[in-house]
């Protein structure tokens, strides 16, 4: 009988559920809005007859090996409780792996978001096939993650991958988290928002001018990345940022970690274009090791337009800076691929560590 | 019969051969200079004709597993060969590991002196008994080691751990590498005098003035120190400089990779009371991750003037900055801790990795 997973990706505005098979194929998705403000009971119930519903159609022609939640906070894997999750007040200090593990029936994983993210990348995304990779999501803020030998890094107490917070500039803006000039405070959406309110109250002439004067939800990152893309030389200098501080960024991860790939999702990363070239002049600058194994032409990667199918990819002595593959499913899948990864490393014996 | 193996330091200087046995004890230590400038094969035949002595004595009560030498430069773990030393000229391109095994019929290791060092401080220094931890050496110039589930993590390319590169300022000091404000810019022995130098320079009031008039052998890292220590105000700034360095470093390190234990060792690392309390403050400042997990009290650990021998150390969910205990050592036991470890390795059948 083949198995299958459930992978829950428990946004603070939707609710996503999918069903995948061993091989990576999704079976089916469904979205429905998060309720938050409801509760956490409600949405443990909502999540759970979702789950209940989906798995129930496949029951019948394969195996359920377990469910697994991506969760956009800190994980304590020992005690499967969230302890820290702007985005879900309440779900503190309660017992939700246990707790769902019980209306299921099934094994549950919780993962954090930005790292179930990096795992689908890893298994079906930009770095299938790859053994080490890491991953930097862009979205409101700046989160990533760490694989080695296929498998989550999570480190001591579930923090690692926190590069949203390496420092770039140690002059540079204040952060939330105390530091001042953190990767957040240039890569993420809110400061392209930020530099592009700057960029305004400096006088300088630029099509922001009237972005801004426009209705609020018309002035986010995607529209200045148009402007930027049309020309606009403030909204091009805001990406040249976004790109000169993912470039220290990713110098310091190369040299750090050495690792075969390194793979850039999340919202902003739809304006690759707009700032890799310079993400891609700052890395080669200011990493001798990366300067001696990238490849020799940077440019948009085909694999950006690949067929999405797991399967080992070349491994060639390159560093590669590249793309995600999977937009918003790289969560959905990296989740599913918890339950399953777990039985292949019981039936393997390799013992999990995390 | 017990077991033993010979750590060798191949050191642009020095050549240093020990004998340790399988619990880390050091039966025996000789110490040669290396006739560098006798050439590639003097210095190979010496060094085989030590190791064949010195393991000699021991033979008759114990077995010779292998021979790790940490030679200062980047080794080629598949061919055996050293790819990049600057203290090592014509050692390029030569198979200097089937070399030694073939004289002295025994399997040889080869390792970056900076990642022995790591591995020696986790076996039988300030880190033994943890599972993962890195080491950052200050010398001349900076390096670093990686050590994951107690092995060595070497990366793609053996390039794991370039700590010194890391960028601490953007438009800091120009490095050799490439790169401007990388920590080997700021807490390197050659980094110390080049802002001793600048303190001279400024007409600032010094003793470093004095000392700068002296003989060259005394205008030293240890020197300025010592006036850090007298009280001398420029001399202690140079110092909060290195910590200030240290600690964005620190900041970064462990964001990234969240480890339990960050060991700072080399000689540079002598003045760590004068640089520490600003190393401090910065992590502290830069990483939420830190402070969350830092010991409620950072000074001086007890563990400095503790008893060396391997054994489990507290496993706290703390994250430790600390000293590194074995000195100029820790590199001649990680080197002998390489077969030590590959043998284990066999037996307990995880299988070796790098």
């Amino acid at each position: 009988m083949k198995s299958f997973a459930i992978g829950v990706d428990l946004g603070g505005t939707n609710l996503r559920i999918s069903a995948v098979d061993g091989e990576g194929n999704l079976l089916e998705k469904v979205t429905t809005g998060t309720h938050v403000s409801k509760g956490r009971d409600f949405v443990i119930d909502e999540m759970c007859e979702a789950i209940r519903t989906l798995s129930g159609k496949f029951q019948k022609s394969a195996q359920l090996v377990g469910v697994g939640i991506g969760v956009p906070g800190i994980i304590d894997k020992r005690t499967g409780m969230i302890r820290e999750s702007p985005n879900l007040a309440g779900w503190h200090n309660y017992p939700v792996k246990e707790e769902i593990e019980r209306r299921l029936g099934a094994p549950v994983i919780l993962e954090n978001d930005a790292n179930a993210a990096a795992l689908g990348e890893n298994w079906l995304g930009a770095a299938r096939g790859m053994d080490d990779m890491c991953m930097i999501t862009l979205g409101t803020g700046v989160g990533g993650g760490v694989v080695l030998r296929n498998q989550i890094w999570h480190g001591m107490t579930g923090m690692a991958g926190e590069f949203g917070h390496m420092t770039v500039d140690p002059n540079g803006p204040q952060c939330g988290c105390g530091n001042t000039g953190c990767v957040e405070q240039y890569a993420s959406a809110k400061a392209v928002l930020r530099m592009a309110r700057e960029a305004v109250a400096s006088g300088k002439p630029t099509e922001i001018v009237q972005l801004s004067q426009g209705p609020d939800v018309e002035f986010n990152a995607k529209a200045i990345f148009n402007l930027a893309l049309e020309g606009d030389q403030a909204a091009k200098a805001i990406f040249h940022q976004v790109g000169w501080a993912l470039g220290i960024l990713m110098a310091d991860l190369v040299n750090a970690f050495n690792l075969h790939m390194y793979v850039i999702g999340g919202g902003v990363s739809n304006a690759w274009e707009a700032f890799a070239p310079a993400l891609f002049d700052e890395a080669r600058k200011r990493s001798m090791v990366y300067a001696a194994t990238a490849p020799p032409s940077e440019a948009e990667p085909k694999g950006a337009a690949a067929k999405i199918t797991a399967g080992p990819a070349p491994k060639l002595k390159q560093t590669i800076i590249t793309r995600a593959l999977l937009g918003s499913d790289a969560g959905l899948y990296g989740a599913a691929r918890l339950p399953l990864l777990s039985t292949e490393t019981k039936v393997h014996g390799m013992g999990q560590t995390a």
